[in-house]
């Protein structure tokens, strides 16, 4: 019998296993123009748990009681939709649990692209497409310029990294611990801070880029940010893609930086992957040269089991994953 | 003999009347090119406090021991520069003095408007500039929106608020006091925020933009750009021009609803009147397109004579300015 993990009480800050409880659900046959599905990869990802807050937000919440959702991908074992046969792997959200029943329309087949499948849901899926689009078109960023990447040896990250290399950007990146920045390094970031280590990330900023930043691409928010803003170039562009520093905190935002934005002319841009999803073509071109070139790497962090799930998603917020965090079923 | 205002320490913190000495200067014969200039009226501005550190910023900081500069109007009173002649009233940044001597270069002629002269110091002057660029072109607000503008009694802020008004917007406001909120609704304002109420500034702006803001002139900081986060609306964009707040506080601002700046897809830009002086023409056509239809009203705060600058500036971050701050000699 096919299982879901269910929402079962909203976490008031940091989230718990008890918030959460697998539970088998009753599936019924695919009627004209649906697949069944069984997943092999789940995707976890820091946004949800947004998603598990009682809040209007771009995404809903999560339903109490209801299984959750997410990215997943799967191989059609029952089809009763056309262009879709039997062993098609796809794509499409039903994810957090081991099998679903869902309408083709809501369903993407993988891009004809030589990569392993669950590339699609990290750096050849929406962390990717988050990375290349917050890069170039929300903080524009342009030859020469100097990036700094928080969050860099996550699965959006890491892409920032070497798409921004891959333009002849200076890249300096934040990750947490030794190995996390050595493994960015690799990636060709031009300087690393390790934000567990005891130099204030202020202090480690300004002397990993002596001459300031012009471009800041933000997956974390809180102290990043106002390292950013104490580094920050004239006309200097912050793109805003997560605050995983604040998803489980009620505590404000302390912003000491904050004034420069004024004589600096600093623009700060928030945005939304889905805001991008009609050009993704723009990226997978780009991304297919430099795939075929040996300069796009990733690492996956695999997690097995549907049972262990909860654990992958709570170990986002302790740093557990190095590239793109996956549950294998 | 001429006198002038000198920085004698930099404050720490909210400035006392201590940190400046009235002092007299000696003034040199204008030599070729130059003019000497019996100043009429002087400019009080905000910005002044950033100078008092010794940060570099956009402008360079005050000297300690020497005279302090701003915006002034005065007149002629000895010319050795072709084109000025004894008489021509004139603005220039020697500020914070009675009589100064300056390059000609240095100076310009008021433009040929029929206001009196020191207009040419707040509405129809920087604070002006400030105010129609900022909305207009930092935050591109558009016919039809709401457009949250703080500190909206002051020179830039009341600005902003009639030229909303006349290109078709709604417009909030925030001022402290019933009197400023009064006279900021007698200029077109549909709402007006007493931050000195009781009420939070946050329920405050809900309650009086229920369908959220599109823009937010941003005069403050701290709690109002909180507040303005808090309310913004899809692709908000807010034009960041002075933090008040926090230009004699040390401590960090606190934002608890930045996060909404993802979702939201909000645009924050900082941005300095600097950057659009060339563009002043534009300005000015407007401005007096609607000061002949009576739609651009100005208040002044003049505080009379040399001795009482400081005291003038000090008001400046009580509030005790309704639109433009100046000092007559």
């Amino acid at each position: 019998m096919a299982r879901a993990w269910h929402l079962e009480s909203r976490p008031k800050g940091m989230p718990t296993t008890d918030n959460f409880a697998l539970k088998p659900i009753d599936l019924r046959e695919p009627g004209k123009g649906e697949l069944r599905i069984a997943n092999r990869w789940l995707s976890v990802d820091p946004y949800m748990r947004g998603r598990m807050n009682d809040v209007k937000s771009y995404v809903p919440p999560f339903e109490l009681g209801a299984p959750m959702q997410g990215g997943a991908i799967g191989e059609v074992v029952e089809s009763n939709a056309d262009g879709f046969a039997v062993g098609d792997m796809v794509q499409h959200m039903a994810g957090w649990r081991d099998e679903a029943v869902v309408k083709a329309s809501d369903v993407q087949k993988l891009p004809p692209l030589d990569v392993e499948p669950q590339a699609f849901l990290g750096q050849l899926g929406m962390p990717g497409i988050t990375g290349f689009f917050g890069l170039t078109a929300v903080a524009e960023a342009k030859e020469g310029e100097v990036v700094f990447v928080s969050a860099a040896a996550g699965a959006v990250g890491s892409t920032v990294v070497q798409i921004a290399k891959a333009r002849g950007m200076t890249v300096i990146g934040s990750a947490g611990g030794k190995e996390k920045c050595d493994w960015v390094r690799s990636l060709g970031a031009d300087a690393m801070i390790d934000y567990k280590s005891d130099t204030p990330l202020i202090k480690a900023l300004m002397e990993a880029a002596p001459d300031g930043i012009d471009v800041y691409f933000d997956n974390v928010g809180g102290d990043h940010l106002d390292a950013a803003f104490a580094c920050a170039n004239q006309g200097a562009r912050f793109a805003i893609c997560g605050m995983i520093d604040k998803y489980n905190v009620g505590a404000p935002t302390e912003l000491r930086y904050l004034p420069r934005l004024i004589g600096n002319r600093i623009r700060v841009q928030g945005f939304i992957v889905s805001d991008y999803l009609s050009r993704a073509g723009e990226f997978y071109e780009e991304a297919a040269k430099l795939l075929q070139a040996g300069k796009l790497r990733r690492e996956e962090t695999v997690v097995e089991g549907l049972e262990n799930m909860p654990d992958a998603f709570l170990g986002l917020f302790s740093g557990k994953n190095r590239g793109k965090m996956l549950v294998k079923l």
